[in-house]
């Protein structure tokens, strides 16, 4: 018989009990849950969570348009503060360590960082993968999403920690849209370079306004589609020199690409929207050596017919983006922290409402009115 | 009235005539032809052409089924050597000048070196582009193609000099095939970590069989996939761990693939036989995080439907390759001058045709017979 040394858990009681948003089926209210402790392993902590934000893929996973496991906790968009550790000493995408007390925003997911995608630099596909907002509650993780007063934060969770000064609704989404638009900015950047390129992004989302404001910063002329007038004036005042709906005529479209020096075709497209429609016209939108970033496609859709010939002759790169890397978050949040004033990120937030009123933020926020709509735990 | 100074083209006297094989429209005949002199102007030189090769692209234009101006000398994979200069002094791609006898192979295009394209490395898209083999008969350039005594080489045209050791059937596609599978392999491995990946390399012509020998020689597990029994032979030989017939039951090929140790899917997908349903299989094979490089679709199709979800949550990189730039010229050209004992390259010219009998040297190529059909010009 083989004696082994077990870390033992520690459990921090939580008086008052933290509370939670349960998902329990598609269209049926949260349930509000209460959580009297949590077992905190080696590196592992515990937050108490500021701010978080409803991001699309919650919405579609509340309506049943993704499957997903339940009971669960919905929210990966967030900001807290640390409140309690295991017994390990966790540590900051930087390496230095996490202490009670650090204002913090984590990433989408924990990675176990030994299997071979985690070792090929995929650590968002890793084989062990635990991703916030996206588990079934079980014994020994149930305070996974966003949604709820605190969060149970995982070994091998990317942790940045960010000033007191800057604003929570600029930073909850940073682990969510801001980083995966640093990642589609790098994936662009990695065939085009961006100083005077042209740059089509579809989709004027959280996503799509980041990767114009990150894309203008470094140089690219930009052109924005959306159908909303409403998000289409806000993409100009994330840098974009235009902005059309797709819906409008050929002719129109023409005109106003012309008008906007972007008559000949993009040298990047970002696909923000995941409409097929969009992915299709992002094909034919890229000029020759352009780059294609698909990023809003994480949902079901009709196949898109595609004309091989024409990604040949014209040397197209094609890039799908999920996700990011604990490297593409600590850019993304170091970006926010300094930058959030440059451009009215703050106002992305439209509507606030209290944890026990998720429904009624998940409501307004597939209504296609606020980019994003946040859920304050503490009210 | 403003008067400028004009370098005098050289008049190159050619005794006996050159003879060239005109192509003057899909399924006709073509014409031999005589041409007495060549202009050349600076840094343009004059090459007896010593052996070309016909490539799938000219067995296409030769029947109509790729639009093309005539009349036209077609050919663009050759070996020859140089027999005059222009007033100029020009240079390999590796700076050296060159001089009246050296043996030389070339690009399949000139480019200006100046447009927007040039000067961010699409030389292969120049807005200038012309292309040896593709272009009509005109005063100033009318021996431009390969099935010809001679071409004459435009100043902007990559040229590599080639040791007399070498034999001409493994330099002459080096312009074309071997040049172009350098390239997909280049694309390939800004994705991909080739040592100890698995690629699946579909179609084994010469770019799909010379890129089975570049991708193993660099570490990589290549199954081949091919219909023809012959060719799927010869891809072992080229390096492969196994081949396929795409053509064979799901079940089988899940078999090959399984003992291939690829049944978890491919790193990389190396798509070079224009197919739209192996351009549609590319995208099913590629693991998470892999590459699908196309290279073989130069002629229309069939749109293929591709699932935009699928590259989003694979983290897919698809490139599209046409051409290649000077610098894939120079490695392919050094690679087989080095490693053309390797593998058996030579074999894959099956025969070889006088210059008058390109018809049914064409007629040969377009069987499916030989991986490739020689012209001997001295013939």
């Amino acid at each position: 018989m083989t004696v082994e040394t077990v870390a033992v858990p520690r459990r921090i009681p939580l008086e008052p009990a933290a509370s939670a948003m349960v998902w329990v089926a598609p269209d049926r209210p949260h349930e509000l849950a209460a959580f009297v402790g949590v077992e905190l392993g080696g590196s592992e902590l515990l937050v108490e969570v500021e701010l978080a934000t409803i991001c699309g893929s919650d919405v579609h996973t509340a309506h049943g348009d993704r499957t997903a496991p339940a009971p669960l906790i919905l929210g990966h968009e967030q900001v807290g503060r640390v409140i309690a550790l295991g017994s390990g000493e966790p540590c900051a995408v930087d390496g230095s360590p996490i202490a009670v007390g650090d204002r913090v925003v984590w990433s989408i997911a924990a990675s176990c960082g030994a299997c071979d995608r985690c070792e090929s630099g995929l650590t968002q596909k890793c084989r062990a993968l635990r991703k916030y907002g996206h588990e079934r509650i079980g014994n020994r993780w149930a305070l996974s999403g966003g949604f709820a007063t605190h969060t149970h934060l995982l070994a091998g969770t990317p942790i940045v920690r960010v000033p007191d000064s800057v604003p929570a609704e600029v930073l909850a989404p940073v682990s969510c849209g801001t980083a995966t638009a640093w990642a589609a900015l790098d994936a662009v950047a990695r065939t085009v370079t961006l100083p005077g390129a042209t740059v089509l992004v579809s989709g004027a989302g959280l996503i799509g306004l980041t990767a114009t404001a990150l894309a203008t910063d470094r140089g690219a002329r930009v052109v924005v589609a959306d159908p909303d007038p409403a998000r289409r004036s806000l993409a100009l005042r994330f840098g974009a020199v235009a902005s059309y709906d797709p819906a409008a005529s050929e002719h129109d479209i023409a005109q106003s690409l012309e008008a906007a020096g972007a008559g000949g075709g993009f040298d990047a497209v970002v696909e923000a929207s995941g409409s097929s429609a969009a992915v299709l016209g992002a094909f034919a939108s890229a000029t020759v050596g352009g780059a294609i970033v698909l990023v809003g496609s994480v949902s079901p859709t009709e196949p898109v017919p595609v004309d091989p010939e024409r990604i040949v002759r014209h040397l197209l790169t094609v890039t799908g983006v999920h996700n990011y890397t604990a490297e593409h978050l600590r850019a993304a949040a170091e970006f926010m922290v300094q930058q959030w004033r440059s451009r009215p990120f703050r106002e992305l937030v439209g509507a606030t409402v209290a944890l026990r009123d998720l429904d009624a933020g998940i409501g307004m926020a597939g209504s296609g009115g606020p980019v994003r709509v946040a859920v304050d735990p503490r009210r």
